[in-house]
């Protein structure tokens, strides 16, 4: 077992966060390109701070596996706009109807309606321009990325698909086996995708791509079930989103399903078998299983 | 100048566009695939129908290269996806506020505005799911081809760039500069790249690309100034949307800024220039000459 300690992590999470936000400024058009006001809408949800999970995810997979650290940095913040594509949509008033993200009001509450939906567009189209950049790595290895990537966001088990579920379940009774299939497709296949994605720019074998995806699922499904138990159990300042609205708007989540205490259960169960995964690498994977463990006690 | 008439092109448009809805179904989840309510929507709107320029324009500009007709039927197909996206989002309430779309309730009006919003993200992300699918043509065409798609309908001079100006330019005075502007960003950049993708597919030379990227750019221009034309002039019965909405929501129009005959008068002789640049490949260009003239007198 390796001993980086919760403290170091959560300072490593912050230097590589710093430098995914630098690399999502510099991939952002500018405030002032033309037309600036759907540019200015992008860059203020984008830039408006959150974990930068799915990028620091990409970048250790593949630094992992000695992968090039600028490729890396470049893919996964790629990934951080498809995210944050996500959230604006989310937020809109036909679906979670939410006034606060990240500490902030929504996309729709600070620009409008039209200017959030465009803006959630853009910023998912721009996320693929940027996966076709020429360059390195090799076109086939980028290309399986993009593949991937738009079918774990996509409708079928993918990220879309869990959130068509998620409204559809509001309100209603939901069994074990529906709330996990909702979260896997929610928010599991993305981040599995963003682990995959900096395996496959550090051009890792076979064996590679089947551990840290196994580590991607794992950890996946625990974050997801901490998000809910944060929501039951967190305070608004500390998550800067609206607390309890899940229960609220009785959502499917896993302490409704299953209760507090097993649904922490789970996640801690989860993480162990995300760690053991990464042993074969030995003293390598210290940062990778230190991200899981702290996702377990996370405050928001 | 060659003889395809009128006529024939209306025929094989026709066919075509058949051939076209085909490869639409065939790389459309199934209505049935889990969860239904996503992939009903996505082929609703759709499967519609439409003219199928898009799609069209790429298949015939990889033919005339000899390209293989499968591979461009279905990057096409992607294109029309796209396409499909943009109308979806357009016709929301916070946007065009559209009821009427290709003859049949908008997708926001027949399935509600959160299953409307899903659907045209579900259709945009899985358009890049096709464009990056395993196998033929070499992996760098088909990366090349999704970042120039992906950047003809972004924020930068693309179809996003274009529907900000479009909202906001709506009840301003209009001078005809910007109104190329935005009608080359909405429309004509989209337009541009699906000829571009046929050619690339087709792995057509750089001279290929000049001349059909400049065909490309002459039509997108004329139908977007025909579009115009009809919205003043058509009947809601030949074109399946509401008419006269540009006028009254003060839209930014080549009518409204150059007159009717005038715009008559412009698009005509695009569509002269477009034939020309394609003289160099003698008869085989016939389809795409006549495509352009059909696109000046098309009633819808």
């Amino acid at each position: 077992m390796n001993t980086v300690s919760a403290l170091t992590i959560q300072q490593y999470l912050e230097t590589a966060g710093r430098r995914i936000d630098e690399e999502l400024d510099r991939l952002l058009p500018p405030a002032d390109r033309f037309p600036p006001s759907i540019h200015v809408a992008m860059r203020y949800s984008v830039l408006a701070g959150g974990k930068r999970l799915r990028p620091i995810l990409c970048l250790e997979a593949g630094r992992l596996l000695r992968g090039d650290e600028r490729m890396l940095l470049r893919v996964g913040s790629a990934l951080e706009l498809i995210h944050t594509y996500s959230l604006i949509h989310d937020d809109l008033p036909a679906l979670d109807n939410d006034d606060l993200r990240r500490g902030k009001p929504t996309s729709h509450r600070a620009f409008g309606e039209s200017t959030a939906i465009l803006a959630g567009d853009a910023l998912l189209t721009l996320a693929f321009e940027i996966l076709s950049c020429p360059g390195p790595p090799p076109a086939a290895c980028k290309l399986r990325v993009i593949h991937e990537v738009a079918h774990a966001i996509g409708t079928d088990g993918g990220m879309i698909g869990g959130q068509v579920i998620d409204l559809q379940m509001a309100g209603r009774e939901v069994d074990s086996q529906a709330l996990e299939y909702l979260h896997s497709a929610k928010t599991g296949a993305f981040i599995r995708a963003a682990v995959r994605a900096g395996v496959l720019y550090a051009q890792g074998g076979e064996e590679d791509l089947a551990r840290l995806t196994s580590y991607g699922e794992k950890i996946g499904l625990a974050f997801q079930i901490v998000d809910d138990l944060l929501d039951v159990l967190g305070t608004q300042e500390s998550l800067g989103k609206t607390v309890g609205k899940d229960d609220r708007q009785h959502k499917a989540t896993y302490p409704a399903v299953h209760g507090v205490e097993a649904s922490q259960r789970m996640a801690a169960k989860l993480i162990v078998e995300a760690c053991e995964v990464l042993e074969p690498y030995g003293e390598r994977a210290g940062i990778l299983q230190g991200i899981a463990r702290y996702l377990l006690v996370r405050q928001n």
